[in-house]
């Protein structure tokens, strides 16, 4: 292993001679021993753990080590190992402040500067504009379900959703509590392998917002453009759950846009809402009062106990995407990732197969089934044995998804495509 | 540092021949450098880092580490510091399973053993019968302070509200839009600093249930005894936010007890709900799904995903809890830390004072002021200097406030105790 921080140590005779220094690591070790060689003269070895955190000294290396599994879960997923190497360094002691991220108050300076960092980092990747202001909540996308029509319309006020896959659907069953919510168009009837023209679409012309899932997490199918709505009046929203930073967004055209962050940019436990201003303030009386958007807005997202860690890794995580080059560089490898699993598939004479409409396939969720599907169980257990692990699909619709979010390395995708050809050939 | 785990290895020069395992621990590395010593001859010395996380090799050592700030915050507050050391050890590879928590997918079995463990052991802890379900949620008890009323009641049904501080005056607003919530005593003339007899109280005959707030985090009120309902069929709610698992607790008294975690038993991020079954299922028409109590019980708390990372924590956290004993053997060692401060305040002939009437004097937070309040900034300030930190008194009363919940050490109360003593002494 060549990027040993030990290593370094020991290539450079002068790193043998520092004397040991305070640093925040988990191994703050130095130890001498005093050994023979076959001579019997005894020579002073010091073993020196490194005075720096392992990142700090490391260039961003995007393969993998070699324990590591190659995770294509569907969130929680993986995380960049470089994100993962920087908490573990400054866990115990973030940046010699004496205690934790996790114990700060989240109204001191540490904490402060470190939510502000994280929307400073975000408003910069997706070029948010000021008059859109950034939330981190708590509850996941299910809470924002509620918390749209609830801030935004009245009960008696009509919205439209436009649902691509489950996620949409349940967005829609959540709003029907709060307004007067209708599903002007279902891919339910096929499988949810579709995406509508927009021309085509029958918007209600009082539609106070069309809502939609701009990436389906179960079905693998991803909006490549957005529909405008009909209402001028009207606002477009996008659940961004499973897309989120994996692509520039033009943030102007969206009314809100609102993601879990536990697929693209952190842990579970904190979702980002990003919503024009003027359109806050409006929330209907049943509205508990930390989904109102206004309280959240006001208090910074400090109205209560934000949830600090995650909204940390988070900050990571956008840190990171800004040194990769932002997100049309992540876009490019993203686009890359999914055309080797969807080549893979569509160059299978059948073997594999990919229900989705090749123009709106997901570059985040690639589903998959097998023509022979009594061998699907036998490629999700040959592919845990090589490491490569959560790749059954969503148990509503079965098959395999290998999820490939920003953080999953070109690698493993190298590494699956090559599974799946030496499966086929073994199977065929 | 003789605890290192590089130590063990390098005293034991049979360490030295083996050769690489697989281990989940921060700098999994190993490396060989072929040097010369002073007759030119070269040896070969393997550097290996230990098999073992350091938390496996060490025992648990109560005091502070040197760079290690005693933090007083009211929450999110110090955690105990073996538990950071393991979750640091843990944070990169989770038991050698090749990804982080923040990576598991909340439905994998590695994330299922690690929920269910840490409610198996809150279990234990609290000793909570079969007839309670336990749920993980987000949002913090200020999300429950709607969702009680949702669930439990119709919005004409008649509640009733203790109210000994802001906290349970906050509950009591948000109840109000979800049923007939009354405040049946307050303490607020007398700015929170008593808890009236039961006796006297004058609940409603029909009241559903009665609320209290079990410790008052500003103004360091704490039930030492719980009320009865009067009506037979109404039940006992307690937001235990600031006391959790600081001392055992009868919950069989109660219908609900809830708390934010982020004070005793974890980080910012995850509420703790505990509630008799049978009051699950009753949830009025306009309750977001995501605070269905039925909803999130029938899941197991997987409705969606969890804050899987804090619930780790507070898995941790109980572990510790246990090992310390039990709950009985935490609430000795919270009563002495809080006996140490209420006596360095009571005996200072009125240089330091405790509004709060003696009887109910929190053992989680000590708040004070000083006869001399112009010194106060003074105080907050050179405590500072001497690593004691986030001193100051809610914003909304001032003065000082010493949160002292379980993982504050007792070198941390003493040292307090100490620099007040000292600083009566400089300053009266």
């Amino acid at each position: 292993m060549a990027t040993s921080p030990h290593t370094h140590l020991l290539q450079n005779p002068n790193h043998l001679l520092k004397s040991p220094t305070t640093h925040n690591n988990a191994f703050p070790v130095t130890s001498v021993r005093t050994m023979s060689n076959t001579s019997g003269r005894s020579i002073s070895i010091k073993c020196v753990a490194p005075t720096t955190t392992p990142t700090q000294d490391r260039p961003y290396v995007p393969t993998q080590s070699q324990d590591r599994v190659f995770n294509f879960a569907a969130g929680p997923a993986t995380l960049p190992e470089n994100v993962l190497r920087k908490a573990q360094s400054e866990l115990y002691d973030w940046r010699g402040c004496g205690m934790s991220v996790m114990e700060m108050s989240h109204r001191g300076k540490e904490f402060l500067s470190i939510i502000q960092k994280a929307e400073a980092d975000l408003r910069t990747l997706l070029d948010i504009p000021e008059e859109y202001a950034v939330l981190f909540l708590q509850g996941g996308a299910t809470t924002q379900f509620a918390a749209i029509p609830l801030n935004l319309v009245n009960p008696d006020d009509p919205v439209d959703y436009l649902v691509t896959g489950s996620w949409g659907d349940k967005a829609f069953k959540e709003a029907q509590k709060y307004s007067k919510a209708k599903v002007i168009w279902s891919g339910k009837s096929e499988k949810y392998t579709k995406i509508p023209s927009f021309d085509a679409l029958e918007q209600s012309p009082d539609a106070k917002y069309l809502h939609i899932c701009a990436n389906e997490t179960i079905h693998g199918v991803e909006f490549k453009d957005y529909p405008t709505p009909k209402n001028p009046n009207g606002v477009l929203i996008a659940d961004m759950s499973s897309n989120f930073c994996s692509k520039p967004v033009d943030v102007s055209k969206f009314g809100v846009i609102y993601a879990g962050a536990q697929k693209n940019v952190g842990p579970a436990g904190v979702t980002i809402v990003i919503i024009r201003k003027d359109l806050i303030g409006n929330v209907q009386g049943v509205t508990p009062v930390m989904l109102d958007y206004k309280i959240q807005s006001e208090n910074n997202s400090l109205y209560n106990t934000p949830p600090c860690f995650c909204i940390y890794m988070c900050g990571l995580v956008f840190e990171d995407l800004l040194e990769q080059g932002g997100l049309k560089e992540v876009e490019k490898k993203n686009k890359k990732k999914a055309e080797i699993l969807y080549n893979a598939i569509d160059e299978s004479n059948g073997f594999y197969r990919c229900p989705v409409e090749k123009s709106v396939r997901s570059l985040m969720n690639v589903p998959f089934t097998l023509e022979k599907s009594e061998l699907e169980a036998e490629f999700i257990k040959e592919a845990a044995k090589e490491k490569m692990v959560q790749l059954k699909g969503h148990r509503s619709v079965g098959g395999m998804r290998a999820s490939i979010y920003n953080a999953m390395p070109l690698a493993g995708v190298e590494k699956l495509e090559a599974f799946m050809k030496d499966f086929q050939v073994r199977h065929a």
